[in-house]
């Protein structure tokens, strides 16, 4: 019932992953009121993740560039390699502001039943870099499933024998958090891996 | 720490309503694997929404040409008025399929806090409409709020001592609701509309 130019914004909206019907309707309705200066930096941006975004050579994090921003800054620690699975999340780490390391995106996880191998992610690209650069330290901060796990045992088997120290994020209760709360395999790894405190 | 393309998108996404950083950042990403295709149809269509989409000269619907599709359509009614606030309201009326009449689309209520007077809405244009046309019936149907019962009733004032027939949409109990969650205006305006069965 709508003009076509509404329509044709709909459909696109729904073609978001957690967009519906109903809330593509008011996002679409809602770009009827935006200023011009808006829906130009919009389009111009949409068109430009398809031209301009790739991945840096070196990390795999996205880039409009062939090396990542990161990559690039000589500033920082080139010894400590941070593994994570998505660019997105090396935004999470450098929200902390501590971390002075560099990153490596795997771009996924290793998961046979969907069909990913680990010839399918940055894994050997990652195996060379330690080589070439001199890492010394690897911490693995993919999240703790059964995908995650196995990526990260297949990374430590591929590392056995160099003198690279592996590590990985912890797991444990967040902080702030109620015991009450949590869930027993949480609680379960929460008191196998305690730290002594005097 | 997304590159510059990225973060725009970020913001765009973020000016919609309803929409947050986190939620921004997942459709922003969401673009990156987006085929040509709907990225070519959602920029051509955001451009369209500032360029070709207007309000129906007749009804105040949006529509891309002078008059919208149900105004030009012959077969419907112009006996029957619905009267809704917005064009996304008739969509809705529409959905049903049974209603035959034509709509006008009031683009808002009057609401004196918030500087909304009866000129700031299209009710002279709706006085005007039922006169030229010998509308013979006018169905509000606003939404029952302050605002929405005022605008019912500044409109029932307009028409008074004209012989159109005005209706307002039932209020009541909706349709497969449990009686025991409804709350007490609705219950009381059910109990006081109730209709005579036999």
């Amino acid at each position: 019932m709508y003009p076509k130019t509404i329509n044709n914004l709909i459909e696109c909206f729904k073609k978001f992953p957690g967009i519906g019907e109903k809330t593509a309707e008011r996002l679409a309705l809602s770009c009827l009121t935006m200023d011009d200066e808006t829906i130009e930096l919009f389009t111009n941006s949409l068109k430009n993740s398809k031209k301009k975004i790739k991945y840096c050579e070196k990390c795999g994090n996205l880039s409009e560039e062939d090396l990542c921003a990161i990559c690039k800054d000589t500033t920082r620690d080139n010894n400590i390699l941070c593994v994570v699975e998505e660019s997105k999340n090396i935004v999470l780490f450098e929200k902390i502001g501590t971390f002075n390391g560099k990153y490596h995106v795997l771009g996924g996880l290793i998961s046979p039943l969907d069909g990913i191998n680990p010839e399918d992610i940055n894994i050997s690209s990652l195996i060379k870099r330690i080589k070439d650069e001199g890492v010394k330290e690897v911490i693995l901060a993919v999240k703790p499933t059964v995908e995650g796990e196995t990526t990260a045992l297949y990374i430590r088997k591929l590392l056995e024998g160099t003198d690279v120290v592996i590590s990985k994020i912890a797991h444990g209760i967040p902080m702030g958090a109620d015991i009450d709360y949590i869930d027993s395999l949480t609680l379960e790894i929460a008191l196998s891996e305690r730290s002594q405190i005097s």
